[in-house]
């Protein structure tokens, strides 16, 4: 296949002039017309509905706008490709996240940018703030501290928290491989994966491969195969991956693999695609310059996707933290499960299957049919998971 | 003059059924319709943004949504009359403010209510969050806690910071005062004035009043008349206060005064307004329930006023703080500064001169120029500050 950029890119002006103010607003449900409205709203009426919570404080879900409200929290320490940039600079991203939280999964949502990186400290000042809100999209913190953040905050909060980086990117890449599979007539289960990235989205990229069947996932960083020697998050992946026990760099790893996912911004030499085993597919999932260039990727995959808008096949975390959090509040989730990220996975990838090619392994951004559907899947993996330990 | 109701309350199934699914929401300054808008305010566009506030953090006034975003902060420790009912219940009340901010301000906010009462875990709560807001309403904090808060917060944070209890009801009450002077041909600084209530407002009222030039105000508690002997904000408000050394409870205190206001529920005796000076002005601000009821004080005062929309004179803080917080925002303000919340006041009384009456002292909170006329005022009054000691 050969591959072309589909459309121009905006301009810098032009994404200048889009921020002016800023991307977010608040806005009211109904408007404040006239003193009855304000008595409504307000005082005195709204002294009613405060007592009723002060009663009964479960119908905060109902009357206040917490139960659909996702808190996007972010210390901007690896803030796209950018890194640790800051609280102050993340801010754009946050603001689009809550735009795409908005568009896509009808939820209401701020943006929580903090001026620590102390995971403690991070955890303490959502649980002062848990009224406030009723889930937590963690956002562009930097590996390995994320990991740490994330179980923490899950043990801390009775809410959804899912660190996007991870397990957004994780339940695209899933549905995107199953899409691949499905389009070329493969079996998941057979597939050799080569993930080059050990931060956080390649971690959890490998755990959900393995969740979904996979058995034979080689795992990378810059020092090369990772091996149980590493510590932390790195050390306990490679004892549940690498069941060949291959070692060395990019090289080794690369030769016979079906699957190259890149995670890393390490450039991926081309000569060691024709070392891959015959028709692979090839995920160049870096952000803004994939791992290889597509068109270079497709004289040897069958299947090439990249992070990118202006390419087919986009890895886009938006078909999936959309209608996750939307499930899980409309389920009244106490936690996101792994049950319910290999739902979404498999609803994003069964919209897929109605119109499944090599060049459109998952659906557009902007299939309306998306979101409901992996938001159905994942209240419903909540509902049926009444009696998992993985609820707990 | 003679009062009643000008409305009916909204009934109660009224009221819970505009709170379904709360009051809230967030909205997008420009619809993401499709991958190039998706370019633009997310990946790959924004990192220009996120870049550029690296590169030069005051930028994120410019291209985020902080710089018109008020927190509205509560602990819940003092909701309206209902007194501590935590933060959960406190969220309706927090929610019809950020209404009122974008109503009558057109300023963003978000409700952040914590789920301690500390007063310095709250001050490092909102430190870790400053780069997420612009400015911070705080709001239904019990007295006296209320008054380390805000010194607290305002010494912490390089930014707008007003507990409204206090300065919103002060600022209008000014306003009213000067609108009830105005009305009957008075003068300010000849009044006697008697304030019941030594709470948030009670105090910043009668700081207000002398600041405004009035020399003979009383405050009380429900122990009687306060004096030096009080520790905190009493001790120090009744050494400011009480020239001729009045001493005893609300009889004494009300013998011969021009002005009566009410802020603390304690219900007023009928007779004790005959002690009054002729043709007082009774300002009954306890809601719901006024100290004493509008027609009976109508009976003896030339000016009543209560905080009630279904009475004439509303004494109503949005007439104060959508215009303060603008103007602080929109002048880059540090702080807000005794002279702009007197800037404020005047800004109120002067919309109202219009159209003075005893029944009209001060704007309806619908009159249109208000808020950008104390937003004016507010703004001119930081700018005009530069070298005072106020603003550090």
């Amino acid at each position: 296949m050969t591959l072309s950029p589909e459309r121009t890119l905006p301009t810098r002006d032009e994404i200048f002039a889009a921020h002016e103010g800023g991307k977010l607003s608040t806005g009211l449900a109904t408007p404040l017309r006239d003193a009855r409205d304000l008595a409504i709203a307000y005082t005195p009426g709204v002294a009613d509905v405060s007592r009723a919570i002060a009663a009964d404080p479960a119908l905060a879900r109902r009357y206040t706008w917490t139960d659909r409200l996702v808190a996007v929290v972010s210390d901007g320490t690896a803030v796209l490709g950018l890194g640790d940039i800051g609280p102050r600079a993340s801010l754009p991203v946050m603001e689009g996240k809550s735009a795409l939280f908005k568009t896509f999964g009808e939820l209401d949502s701020i943006p929580l940018v903090l001026d620590t990186t102390d995971v403690d400290e991070i955890v303490e000042t959502l649980v002062r703030l848990r009224p406030s809100f009723g889930a937590v999209n963690l956002e562009d913190v930097a590996a390995p501290r994320c990991f740490e953040l994330e179980r923490k905050l899950i043990e801390a909060l009775d809410c959804p928290v899912m660190h996007d980086d991870q397990h957004g990117t994780a339940i695209v890449l899933l549905a995107a491989v199953k899409g691949a599979c499905a389009a070329t007539g493969r079996d998941l289960a057979g597939l050799r994966t080569v993930i080059s990235g050990a931060g956080a989205a390649g971690v959890a990229c490998a755990r959900i491969l393995l969740a979904a069947g996979a058995s034979d996932v080689v795992v990378l960083d810059s020092r090369g195969v990772i091996d149980t020697a590493r510590g932390g998050e790195k050390g306990a992946l490679a004892a549940e991956t690498n069941p060949r026990g291959v070692t060395g760099g990019i090289a080794e790893a690369m030769r016979g693999a079906d699957v190259f996912v890149g995670l890393s911004s390490a450039t991926l030499p081309e000569e060691l695609l024709a070392t891959m085993a015959p028709d692979p597919f090839v995920f160049a999932l870096s952000n803004p310059d994939p791992e290889i260039h597509p068109s270079a990727a497709g004289r040897y995959a069958s299947v090439v996707a990249t992070g990118r808008s202006d390419f087919p096949n986009q890895i886009n975390n938006v078909l999936a933290f959309p209608g996750v959090f939307r499930g899980a509040l409309d389920a009244g989730a106490r936690r996101i499960t792994e049950a319910m990220k290999l739902a979404a996975a498999e609803a994003i990838f069964s919209v897929a299957t109605d119109d499944l090619a090599v060049d459109r392994i998952v659906p557009s951004p902007f299939d309306p049919r998306v979101a409901p559907e992996v938001a159905a899947a994942v209240a419903q993996a909540w509902a049926a998971g009444s009696t998992g330990s993985d609820r707990r």
